[in-house]
């Protein structure tokens, strides 16, 4: 039972409720700043390890369009906005949707992209990341962890509180790399943007990958820095740094879902005593996916991370491309449940999971309607 | 006579009376944002032009340097703070003690710099610029100004008004071209960082400009982008962009003093429609220098741009390089101006002109003791 802070029936708790209380009390009807940091790894254009892009090839591009496609409300690095294979549509549609309706501020990190994103953005010196498969994937990973730390400490400048998220193909095959190097994951419990959550391929990947490095499992469970060297990509280093610096401050909502595990597991590591000052949010298709398993992932990071998910449904859309979300498509991405779980408590509950549909359905068919 | 508001003493007021009156109502005691472009001129490079730098190689570092002030309370690109030849500090230390006071959320802007600042920066894709001599002293000025609008439109959501500023060595000869090729200037009104302003090199310099141009004064009255292309510096397409973006929204400080003019005289010809919008933040400093005239030239811009000053004394300081101000060295720069205005407004007035002087000796002290 939570005891001082009511949750609105758009969204879910899973965790513990008395963090999550004393996080809401603090934050609701107040001011956040929304980031997403957007990044590419050669790894999503291995064929077979991603679906956020209709070819291997266009996944690297999906974080600089999704940026674009935020903060310019189009695309130029593509034609179109990002889709998997099949044409769904990026799930930036709802994070668009959020963050219109709540007028919260919002940037774009560039935590290293494959190509330049055609917007202003935050940089801190990342670089597109190499295959995990080399064993060394990244670097100055530390530097660009600092940049990011001073960055969160500015974003949390009156501020109420700070959400931050990415947009990274890939991302789900280097988060299991991470936290199989730090001894967090002992088995595959990470998420796919496919319903046909390609296993096996991310296990021999990091089989892989761990052998070119000459590391074994939980060997750098002290030195989670070095793990996002070997294994990780461009988007963790930065909202590391981001989460630990902002939370030092303010509540950080942690928007996304495996993908961001990784940079918990990592942070709480660096500086655990910013547990109970962050939550993570998500979405509703993130928690129900039956391939992967967002709540063990969390208990094994710290059961003092509370999620909390956007009850947003796609079931009744009169759109066969977000009708796909609920047969297990996407799921999250693009800051769409952080950026929905921070627009619902910015605007103390004005914001609920219907008008985040009905706005989306606006969006969606604006972007059909230009094609 | 003032109407509906009543300025307090640490500020003076030049100009529109009934603007400034207006655009403070609706400000004071709300919260701003402060942005601090900082770029690079190989302008700045020629021997006499800049003294923004110990040496004419050094002042190329200033901007990054004075960004790493600001963010990280220390340097790393140079060994200790940017000083003019003498040992007179940067003005970033009372734009500092501005925002540590006003606990203002800031923001660097890197409009390109010759070293990579080691801070978060926003980015929107300029570079270091050329000497104006070569008559196309910047590339890619329209993309740009197009992200500096997509972006002073970003900072405007969610605040009440957003300060620009400058870091940029070598600026007011840039400015004194530009100002020029548009027609506002037909004589050379730009102030400097030396008491002894090197007037006749900067009116060479730009003859040599016009002429490697093929270009008559006045001749791109009509289009300020490409008299920024050929004579100006990399801080200017990026704040002429964040003016045009944030002030059709929220009201905009003009944080600086010559330099800044060239980005308002631009603005004003790309969007008439934003005056009335904005007004220039600056020092008492700058206004009173006997060398260089701030209201002349806003008279020639516009008559609807008040120009707010604060009344920061150093005269009674303990330290000779900061009573230096008072005999006409530096005046301005780093938005030093920009964010003492803001910082009182956005405290309605609590932050004074004294309690600013109070913390830039800490300050001063801290990085006297730390060197």
């Amino acid at each position: 039972m939570m005891t001082g802070f009511e949750i609105p029936p758009s969204l879910g708790l899973y965790g513990d409720e008395k963090i999550a209380s004393d996080i809401l009390s603090r934050i609701w009807g107040k001011r956040g700043v929304f980031t997403c940091t957007v990044a590419s790894t050669m790894t999503s254009s291995i064929p077979g390890v991603s679906d956020a892009g209709d070819t291997p090839e266009l996944t690297l591009y999906t974080g600089a369009a999704d940026a674009e496609l935020l903060v310019n409300g189009k695309t130029t690095c593509i034609k179109g906005v990002p889709i998997n294979p099949g044409g769904i549509p990026t799930p930036a549609t709802l994070t668009k949707a959020a963050l219109d309706l709540s007028g919260m501020q919002f940037f774009i990190v560039n935590g290293g992209c494959f190509v330049e994103p055609d917007i202003p953005y935050f940089y801190l010196g990342g670089k597109c990341g190499e295959k995990i498969t080399t064993g060394h994937a990244l670097k100055d990973v530390r530097t660009v962890y600092e940049k990011g730390y001073r960055l969160g400490e500015q974003l949390a400048k009156d501020n109420a509180f700070v959400v931050i998220s990415e947009s990274c193909a890939g991302g789900t095959t280097t988060a299991l790399a991470v936290m199989t190097a730090m001894g967090v994951l002992k088995e595959n419990l990470v998420s796919s943007s496919s319903p046909k959550n390609p296993k096996e391929l991310k296990n021999r990947l990091v089989k892989e990958a761990f052998e070119a490095a000459g590391i074994q499992p939980g060997d750098l469970a002290d030195d989670p820095l070095k793990a996002i060297e070997c294994f990780g990509d461009p988007m963790m280093p930065a909202n590391v740094g981001i989460l630990c610096g902002a939370a030092q401050h303010v509540p950080v909502i942690v928007g996304g879902g495996t993908q961001l595990a990784a940079v918990m597991a990592a942070a709480v590591k660096l500086h655990p005593e910013i547990v109970g000052n962050f939550m993570q949010g998500t979405t509703r298709w993130l928690m129900n996916d039956p391939n992967s398993n967002m709540k063990k992932i969390m208990d094994y990071i710290s059961d003092r991370i509370p999620i909390l998910y956007v009850n947003v449904d796609y079931s009744e859309s009169p759109y066969e491309g977000l009708q796909a979300y609920e047969w297990g498509y996407i799921k999250e991405g693009t800051g769409c449940g952080g950026a929905s779980v921070g627009a619902i408590i910015s605007s103390a509950g004005k914001v609920t999971a219907k008008c985040l549909v009905d706005k989306v359905h606006e969006i969606y068919k604006g972007i059909m309607d230009f094609d």
